[in-house]
């Protein structure tokens, strides 16, 4: 039994951490941190929780996250770098939510993120979570910068696509739409109902600080320059992620239908669609799943994929367990089989 | 492990039968009929059930009913009533999501449900399934009447009251609002998102099938007539019944928030709030919970008790799981224990 | 044309007074003030007022307001006390739709709003501003009180009842439903998308400012005491009031229908509906009308009445428009005839 | 005053049209037709056009089409090409708001609308009702194909930028997002709320009727051949149509927010943003406005247009009275200045 602790346990993503792993047969929630709920009961906040049983957040300096085996941070982009370094010493292995790890360069992350980096020193060790990517260095990892919701729905959409070097140097866009949940349980007018409800728009059009990260793993995946486009959209709805991704130049004669397939024919979390089904938001929420079509419309010259994910999920809290459970050598679906909530 | 059999997997409720079956440790799943989608995959239609693997749809006469242990009606009403008495002289325990056998008299349900029973010698023994005021019955049962959805919050919601006698004589109201899942996957005009979307109604106010169901049940726990009054209302959300019942004259010398956590205290789904906390449709979301409050408005003489479940849920198929746990000596919460999704 | 100001512009309140102005053969706004916003365009802040032209925010102490004829204050309860007197003494006619005058008794205000009053002097003359009960006093007044959003939408509900004596003594229970623009533009964790939406749950159940605002009024009416229940609900909609009356001991001798349709014959904006007709919310999104249906369920002895209005038009700006045309001999109806928007 | 008819008055355009149409100083509708409903009244099934008095439904071949000096077709696809030969020969002018003359080659209309075109004749002389192209034109025709919506804010994201052939030869992708209003009041399972709510899709990715019709006008204006990528989704709300539309190799040196300004300063539907201001669905609901932004995202090689309207508006009825103001020399603008309807 893995003891397991959360630091930041009242935002969405520690919830949905903590509803996951209530459902994990190899692992045991410790200590919740909060620095605003500090004393009071997780089922109070968070009725939905109440099978957790009497379990209380906890001052975020709390001594106890030491004694846990398995770390997450769910906390805001700036926090797990000053507390890193000290767990890894003391031999706790840790999972960062935030996007402190993720970028490999401290140069690039300082600029998109505007402060300075805790602990640069960490960088190169850090594992980019994404298992259908790095799975083998994640099992051995000792601090997992766990992918951000965007990117694990764009990355997953082209990954064949790069891998087997079928994209030419054209500008590859990804058109990606979120949920609501993904701007977070901070009260700001524009994430009001009534101003969400009832409407569509694009947000962050001339930079969001997925772009570096996504940029910096497709490159990787490419082994040379993407140029990639990214523009975020805000649906009404609470959860999921759609990306729909456009590639050009893409070599005519590949077999796109099977060359998907036979890349995530081993993923127990991604689907690929066949023909022309298409995938929808609300057939993975709830759940850990990724569900892929590719398509090639009026059979021209541009190729589009379709990718979806509940952010919350496979976009963060459950994507982290699966690297936990890699890291612990655990089953690695072991927590992540629940069917999706529908309708 | 118990093999299961369902008839009308094709509906809401039919589809959140499959997935708590999915989760549960001792049953399995045998067979699922449709008349529409026989022979096709259950994936294909419902995706978010690809965990439950390669299961098809078998046609509605299927003999394999006749060999599970226990078959969930899941079809419209007037259907199970005509399969019932087959099943249950080949020894399988059946239990009826429809309107079937919830009433007892064979003449009160043939006015309200425009058609002539089938099998009326049959409604003397089947059991109305709401655990929490018929548990030692259903245990022994071999048919059981799950409650309708509204039924279940409403009873619920005053069970207490009435079985100490603190109800007078006046209108016990009921004014109860649904999501739109209850009106089930047929294509109407008034269930298109364009028209429930950004809407809110009363329906079926002079008249409503689950009022005679409900009156009777609450007659039979108060042992007395009941006057009620019940409006049902449909909220623009997909689940959830939240029912606010207004009961007036009832004894002030009462402690009210005490005898509701006492009645309560041992039922492992149902959830008295304290003090001024009120119940929402949303944190029972998925989940076999019911919530509830008690309150005395500006300290007056109108008592109202607030009450939510997730109506395909503890409204339908969690209840129906709970009832077959119960007929099959199981623990009473088998696989009915994972937490509700939120947000 | 009456020049108009506008005192807090940057709630829904604000801007719904704003576009059913813009639409006004009759009036020309003239100023509008915000703390926050002064100096910045209106149309920047909100869009869909682009029409409006250049029109600005001016800071809220502005002259110009003692240079409009007509000054309505859509801002925060405990505002308007403090700017009328001088207003009045100018020769401003002022509506006021927060509550600052709505409750005849300083004391009770007092109670139910958490401060002193700074012009209690004012009380007994400040009119009630519901056209369909106080049209005469309204013409003659220089300062109305423009009711609640709920107030409108339950005293509507029962006006025809209660002026004719039918309803008996015992408890009159109004379940009232809300849009979450009710809850204004303040940015709170419980009116965010992802908690608001896919939800349902009352709030305010022991004790709402509404409660004494209505009985008093409907007190008034009756002409002998009042005992109101009244339980305001949270819809996952943006605009609309619902509310479903019960009342008990309604002489059976009474043609209800025929009673509502002769009240309400000359009313311009009460729509009563005939037979099992019932009304939705959004048929009444964006205009100043109210719909109404009584009904008497399963024939027996409760009688139940649902009215529908849309919070922001007939339950704020637009009654406080409707009042601003009596006030100035215009037609009432003048700038409130636009349909409403559907779906 | 214009008499106007309308075939097809029951789905949301028809009900639209009518809307506009009330707040028209200078046109009186005088027959709506109606396969289902005819003999009912119209308040009856759109309680919100109740404004329009006791206008009742009509037989769809009603011979007072004929004494209407202007018709608009509110039918589906492949109605009005039957009927409007015999009423442009009988002097009425025609506006269709479905795709029979949308399409210039009778073969390509056959080839997507899988039906013989019935008035091939006619297709030369129709005229693409998008005023912001072919303004001069409509003033003096007798028959307009309005355009669809998608089409709509598709072209008039990209015309500035065609016209002044700053685009290259490669793919323009427009990923276009609709509300569910868009597929019409029909009762099918996709758009039903418990589907469509709380969900995101794309649908018809391999090939959409709107395509042709875009790439068709887009070819027009460029007088070049343009690849078109188009992908629809369906967004979970009711109203609203943002366009998302991608061009590379745009000369750097153009200023496109001075080109995009001075395009259409002196159009009074669309407004260009400035700066990195945004468009968003809910700031054109219920009004005739298109809101454009241009963005280089990372001052990269692709240029981002987002372009909103209301479907239902200036994506079909509302451009629709506009093109009906050309063609009767009444201002452009008449009738359709109403301030959209937020929050």
């Amino acid at each position: 039994m893995i003891s397991v602790g959360i630091v930041g346990g009242t935002g969405y993503t520690g919830a949905e951490l903590l509803r996951v792993l209530a459902a994990h047969p190899g692992a045991r929630v410790q200590a919740v941190t909060s620095r605003t709920e500090a004393g009071k009961s997780l089922a109070g906040l968070y009725p939905h929780l109440s099978c957790l049983g009497e379990l209380e957040f906890v001052a975020p300096d709390s001594s106890e996250l030491k004694q846990c085996e398995c770390v997450f941070f769910a906390a805001p982009n700036g926090t797990a770098m000053h507390q890193v370094p000290e767990l890894i010493e003391a031999g706790v292995k840790v999972i960062d939510l935030a996007a402190d790890f993720r970028i490999k360069d401290a140069t690039v992350w300082e600029h998109w993120y505007k402060q300075e980096h805790a602990c640069p020193q960490l960088l190169a060790s850090a594992i980019y979570g994404l298992p259908e990517v790095h799975r083998e260095k994640i099992r051995k990892a000792r601090l997992i910068a766990n992918p951000g919701c965007y990117p694990t729905a764009v990355i997953l959409a082209v990954l064949p696509l790069l891998e087997q070097g079928l994209c030419g140097d054209g500008p590859l866009i990804a058109d990606a739409k979120s949920g609501v949940s993904g701007a977070g349980r901070g009260a700001r007018v524009p994430t009001l109902f009534s101003e969400a409800g009832e409407n569509f728009k694009a947000y962050n059009v001339r930079a969001h600080r997925h772009w570096p990260e996504i940029t910096q793993e497709l490159q990787g995946i490419r082994e040379a320059p993407v140029s990639l486009t990214f523009t975020p959209h805000l649906v009404p709805m609470v959860r999921g992620i759609f990306a729909t991704v456009y590639a050009s130049e893409v070599d005519r004669s590949a077999d796109l239908d099977a060359l998907y397939r036979q890349r995530y024919s081993e993923e127990p979390f991604v689907e690929v669609l066949q023909g022309d089904a298409l995938p929808e938001t609300k057939h993975v929420r709830g759940s850990n799943s990724c569900r892929i079509s590719v398509q090639r419309p009026n059979d021209g010259e541009v190729v589009v994929v379709l990718s979806v994910i509940d952010n919350l999920v496979k976009g963060a809290a459950g994507q982290a367990v699966q690297n936990m459970n890699l890291m612990f050598g655990l089953d690695e679906t072991s927590g992540l089989m629940q069917a999706g909530l529908f309708p």
